[in-house]
């Protein structure tokens, strides 16, 4: 009755998971250990200390929360407002609308700084209204998933010291595919998600919280609303202590592992640079076919690139032909962007030239299903031109 | 600097995780599809279907929950207590203790009624306490990790029936072990975890839920506390409307999924009365060997067997021995039973005689070690006799 599992060959280039490295998929099929097993400590330990290089960060408190990358969204909400509190709530995007949904139902006194989706935060807001609040607790999404938009932290982190207030960067996206800079950058708390440029299947969130943080943390007055999600206890476990909170999930963790292995083993640097270039040649593809960037300029992510849905083509079927045909999933737009934007992910094992000319390549297919007429291959040999640039 | 990932055989016979199925560490190795892929909608309704089954349940929501066990516990608490909320618990281990914990993160007003450890909750204690109080919400461990007792719930459920209270139950080490009956018993909400009897990775929490319980989340008054563990709007990402929530764990689905179907092809009363033998077997065993069983007589799990650590023996030592020297592990106690008991799982694709021997024949070396004096092999003969029993 029930079918041996089986799933055709799908690229992944959308907004995530993006496609998992074979050797990620070969150290999740390992067999278990116990959750408590002195090999699986040392593997704990590994772990935590590749999250720290990926995160640019020597915060002691770096490990992944068991959940997806949401789940790392709702720990840091939880552990760090208490009923009554102001933050203030950066919002140009579904995941800043999120963050706001998040601190709401954790009793904040929400304070929200919108800008048009698509857009950046304006720093110069953030202070305002800093100025104007009691706020103590700032959250920003670094890479906006739903557009494709990166948003500066530096400045917002030096207002944010000025007022003794915390900083929470959403780097969910960013993580692994560009510079997240938390210690140089000021960021005092931050989560991420697996799935993107990390290049392992979605189920954990890596959080990152330092000092200052835990501080606020060791003063909360009220206790924290999750059980599941509470780091004091959390602490405990992936600490010395070693004092059991709940069962790990053992195999997703020797797959992030490998996964930020993997990461290290590249460089930061390199992979960085690589996921650039890879970008800029399909941006500059797309713009040939006459197709347009959404996200401001200036400020686009190099690993989640949104374009405009041309005028007389629909965005359904676009997808569809993609995936039905070529096997190459993108996605569409999200909330009030639905059917007006692509987002096409670049993303870690996925990053590639290959990639690059195939999603151009099968764009201009799908266009021309729907009698919207580029000339032939004029992507692909436009982005041939950065690539001819990027090795002299 | 960073080995490739590689760790000893473990022959894992404590509380769980359990050990897994080859083919169910094959199909986590499955290249990802997308979250929202017409082919994963359908992994996930195949996924739901045969949770159905292991649950005997006809629940329309019955679905994973994106956490290890523990996060079923914390979603069906957020979800179906409002603060103020008057909440019966009953404690009688580690894990009852947890769920008054939870309850109280909640808001809750927390009736505890409690048992000695070792030993179950008294049914007409609870119809006291629905009598004394206006609690609509009962809580019971059905399988009790840390004690190895087995909650009847039959009565309970009753009595809840007679005073509109809505019953949970905690089946994380039940599900897929031993009948849990939903809808026969009239459980309105149950949860489980992957990493028990189902043989599959931690990682996930089958819940679920019926309609009675339902309705009474539409009738909140407050907020979720959690986004993450929302149940409405996760059942509008399960159910057919695919409205996208979090990205699922898409490998663990896979995994499940396998592992499911692996229940259902033996079938469930096949499976339940191997585990009921090989408990048979064990508890023959460690008896003829001297060693006292730990749960109340009538009362006890066949997929987690409890037994009472001798005097002059030490704990440690002995699962040091058996971890070491033989690589199996098995678990210790928990809270006051720290140092008092041992814990034997025999789960899923665990719970088979060569397993039953290992352990036996590992326990006998191991008190040896200590200078404990077991006659030998009289444990696995004695086990042997009840094989011979069941064959004839």
């Amino acid at each position: 009755m029930y079918k041996e599992l089986s799933v055709s060959k799908k690229n992944l280039l959308g907004a995530g998971p993006s496609s998992v490295d074979p050797k990620v998929l070969k150290a999740m099929s390992t067999p278990l250990v116990g959750h408590l097993d002195p090999e699986f400590l040392v593997i704990m330990n590994e772990t935590m200390d590749l999250l720290r290089h990926v995160f640019q960060t020597q915060n002691k408190l770096t490990m992944p929360m068991s959940g997806t990358g949401s789940s790392g969204m709702e720990t840091v909400f939880v552990n760090f407002i208490e009923p009554g509190d102001d933050v203030i709530v950066g919002i140009n995007g579904l995941f800043g609308m999120r963050m706001a949904d998040i601190a709401n139902r954790c009793g904040a006194k929400v304070h929200p700084i919108e800008a048009e989706w698509g857009r950046i935060i304006d720093p110069d807001q953030v202070k305002e209204k800093l100025d104007a609040t009691d706020a103590k607790l700032v959250a920003i999404v670094h890479a906006e998933t739903s557009t494709g938009v990166c948003q500066p932290l530096k400045e917002i982190s030096n207002y944010c010291k000025e007022k003794e207030a915390l900083l929470i960067a959403d780097c969910v996206t960013s993580l692994g595919g560009m510079p997240v800079n938390i210690d140089e950058t000021g960021i005092d708390i931050a989560y991420s998600g697996t799935q993107k440029c990390l290049s392992c299947p979605p189920g954990l969130a890596p959080i990152t919280v330092n000092d200052r943080a835990l501080e606020k943390l060791r003063k909360r007055k009220t206790p924290v609303l999750s059980w599941y999600f509470d780091l004091s206890m959390l602490q405990n476990y992936w600490g010395k202590e070693r004092f059991y909170h709940h069962t790990a999930p053992i195999s997703m963790i020797y797959a992030l592992r490998e996964a930020l292995k993997i990461v290290y083993e590249e460089g930061l640097e390199s992979r960085f640079k690589r996921h650039q270039l890879h970008s800029k040649a399909l941006v500059r593809g797309l713009e040939s076919m006459g197709i347009e960037m959404f996200a401001q300029e200036g400020h686009r992510l190099p690993m989640l690139n949104a374009f405009k849905i041309p005028a007389g083509t629909d965005d359904v079927k676009l997808r569809k032909y993609l995936l039905e045909e070529l096997g190459i999933e993108i996605s569409g737009g999200l909330g009030a962007l639905k059917g007006k934007i692509g987002r096409i992910g670049l993303m870690g094992y996925s990053c590639d030239k290959s990639n690059v000319m195939a999603i151009l390549s099968g764009l201009e297919l799908a266009f021309m299903a729907q009698n919207y007429c580029i000339e032939g291959n004029i992507g692909i040999k436009a982005a041939e031109t950065v690539y001819r640039q990027s090795c002299c």
